[in-house]
């Protein structure tokens, strides 16, 4: 194999080729990925990357019965991984039929700062600070006046050293972006106030700031959200399996309580609200990645890493919740460039930012819900086995006796399409 | 809006048209939604999940000339975001003619814990650790069989206190799991040992644990791999822009280690690595979440949140490498199942679980690399705008006026498919 120059300047049939060639590749390999291109608007989706020579597919579900702050919703999810949209469903039915769940923005303020070296007397800095925040600010008035317009824009600005690095300060600028998530409007403002900023010094003829970079901040641990549920414990019933919903609510409890002091199992714990919450993040176009860096940065943010989410309980009431950080946008980026991103938007009723917050972190609490609820009684694999077998036998259309005949089969072996499919043919051949 | 009951067990044409009609939504709803299905194979990708009622689509790439380890390869990244696989390509060219990108796999081992109660004397507990261990390997030898022949399987078990919570104890096991993520064979392994574990206890007269949970961890700091680049400082001419190679250096090992320092630029720093890891990730088969949640937390492991890259200077070397745990299978879960990912191994030269770790991190590398190139010379929002203005134009088959007259137009203005598209048409009618 060689250097490839120009690769990006090529036809996606001459990438294709280019790379069935160099690795002797079947000729399937063009088929696969032809079969999985949009019918109609293949090239909408080749703008949003670059070197596309395909689409991949996550499957997009839909999770139904979703009571959240009075209001019910079908929550649009896409996500790979089996169970999770049964998992969400499941408790977002319960819930719905013991008081819903009840969310709370916090607070919606994003930030981003330019970072440099100075050599001059910090105290400077300080003293400096608010003169530099309006003269930055009516710099970029123009960029954020559309913002201003909706409320939002710049929000505040603060110049703090790096204790670790002498010299080194970032000028830390807050913002609110309405509805959308903010990313380009944020970096455009940051870049754009960099000019400024030297000017500033250099007209009060002091050194010039040695701008090191300016770039919005995924750490928004005051774009807050928390999503709640409480009943009585007595209405725990239909998860307490042979348990009393007592011990059932005990039992819960502690589970989360060992993600608060176990770093090693708040991984997992959290990993499971992010199955819930990544599946609305990306069925609404937003960028997983941000709100996956954020949100596990919150949980560390007092040393140890630990939960997202919190139990009580009392003689009489469960209560759990969760809290976390969540930049999203309901304009801009795909949110509605991607047709089913519009489409999931469009499924829950064209929702705000704030309220698309609370959506989500909604589902994120009814998938640790469900697991938890699973984990202390039945354990995982069982419910999520059998879901996947049963979604398998059902595209075969396996009769009664065949479906109890692979339960019995699969037992002890893993269930994967090929394998059941495998069994079927068997069966039936016989 | 009332509760719906059944949900899942209506047809795909039946939850369309109830969420249709009791949301009342256009009859495009229907029609967007069919337009992303499969051609052949749809009931595949239903399997995967539950209550599917089309396909998201994310771009499917590919970054060309990755050097890793002296082997060269094509990466497939499947990501949504604008400029992730431009940036890899583009740091992949580069260092595949500097020496290219070397791995290191320094371990594999992944965790899982059966968590209970128990009262009697902890160092009884201690006393029976070894006996307990080689009781439970034995009890699940049927299940662990297979892996055995791979040289994996359970490598150890420890009984480890929960110091916040008296009584509370893990019972930590590790694993490897050959080529596979292993997260179903670890779930399986644990569960099946919940019996014999309260077994054990009986038969010597001991009080039964009371188990809370079993399952696996996704914090895995033992299945960590590093990648790292290295080059004459001269070489980074290429980046440099204005600055001479040296200025470039320094001012990019600054921008690593104010991530370092501040936990509040190390999680947009990391979501940027992020960005590279989880396009490989999902390109893959594999369980983005459960390496976003590794990755964070291991970012966090001594208590303050920082940077997984690391940048060294000194007179004439430039050195850049990152570390962290990945847990990622080459076979098993969707690896195979998902004809992308079957594909994306195949264009990956079906690798070990291994090199797949390897080439995982150099695609995080890569894209940290690129950002950073960026950050500290002309700031990404030139190079991101300008890309996906481009891409844009490109699907219009815009000519060389009409790309200039774009340019001038959104240099202050936001780009959209639909913004370029009016604009254009204005141009064109005019």
């Amino acid at each position: 194999m060689e250097l490839i120059k120009g690769f990006s300047k090529l036809s996606r049939e001459e990438k294709i080729s280019v790379i069935q060639n160099t690795l002797g590749l079947e000729e399937e390999f063009e088929q696969i990925l032809s079969d999985f291109l949009h019918p109609v608007d293949q090239a909408l989706f080749d703008d949003f990357s670059e070197n596309t020579i395909s689409n991949f597919y996550l499957p997009f579900g839909v999770a139904p019965n979703f009571l959240i702050d009075g209001e019910l919703f079908f929550v649009p999810m896409v996500i790979e991984e089996s169970s999770v949209v049964a998992a969400a469903s499941k408790a977002a039915s319960f819930w719905a039929n013991n008081g819903g769940l009840k969310t709370i923005v916090h607070n919606d303020i994003k930030t981003g700062h330019i970072w440099f070296n100075w050599d001059g007397d910090g105290s400077i800095l300080k003293e400096l600070e608010l003169t530099l925040a309006d003269t930055l600010k009516r710099s970029i008035s123009e960029l954020t006046k559309a913002m201003e317009q909706r409320g939002a824009g710049i929000k505040g600005m603060e110049i703090l050293p790096l204790e670790t690095q002498p010299s080194s300060y970032q000028l830390l600028v807050s913002f609110k972006t309405a509805d959308s998530m903010g990313a380009n409007f944020i970096n455009t403002c940051l870049e754009s106030m960099k000019k400024p900023l030297t000017d500033f010094f250099v007209r009060r003829q002091l050194a010039a700031p040695d701008i090191i970079m300016a770039i919005l901040s995924n750490y928004n641990p005051d774009c807050l959200v928390s999503c709640s549920v409480s009943c009585r414990i007595e209405a725990l019933k239909p998860f307490a399996g042979s348990l009393s919903p007592a011990e059932f609510a005990h039992r819960f409890k502690q589970a989360v309580d060992i993600a608060k002091d176990s770093p090693n199992r708040a991984v997992t714990h959290n990993k499971g609200i992010f199955n819930g919450i990544d599946a609305v993040v990306i069925a609404t176009g937003n960028d997983f990645r941000a709100v996956e860096a954020a949100g596990h940065a919150y949980a560390a943010r007092d040393g140890n890493y630990k939960s997202l989410s919190t139990c009580n309980i009392d003689d009489e009431y469960f209560y759990f919740s969760l809290e976390l950080p969540l930049a999203l946008g309901t304009v801009g980026g795909l949110t509605k460039l991607h047709p089913l991103a519009r489409l999931s938007l469009a499924m829950l009723k064209n929702p705000s930012a704030h309220k698309l917050m609370g959506i989500v972190a909604a589902a994120g609490l009814a998938n640790n819900f469900s697991a938890l609820a699973a984990l202390v009684t039945t354990g995982i694999q069982k419910g999520h086995m059998k879901l996947h077998l049963s979604n398998i036998l059902n595209t075969f259309k396996a009769s009664k006796k065949e479906k109890n005949a692979a339960e019995d089969f699969f037992q002890n072996r893993t269930v994967s399409h090929n394998a059941v499919k495998d069994f079927l043919s068997q069966l039936r051949n016989r």
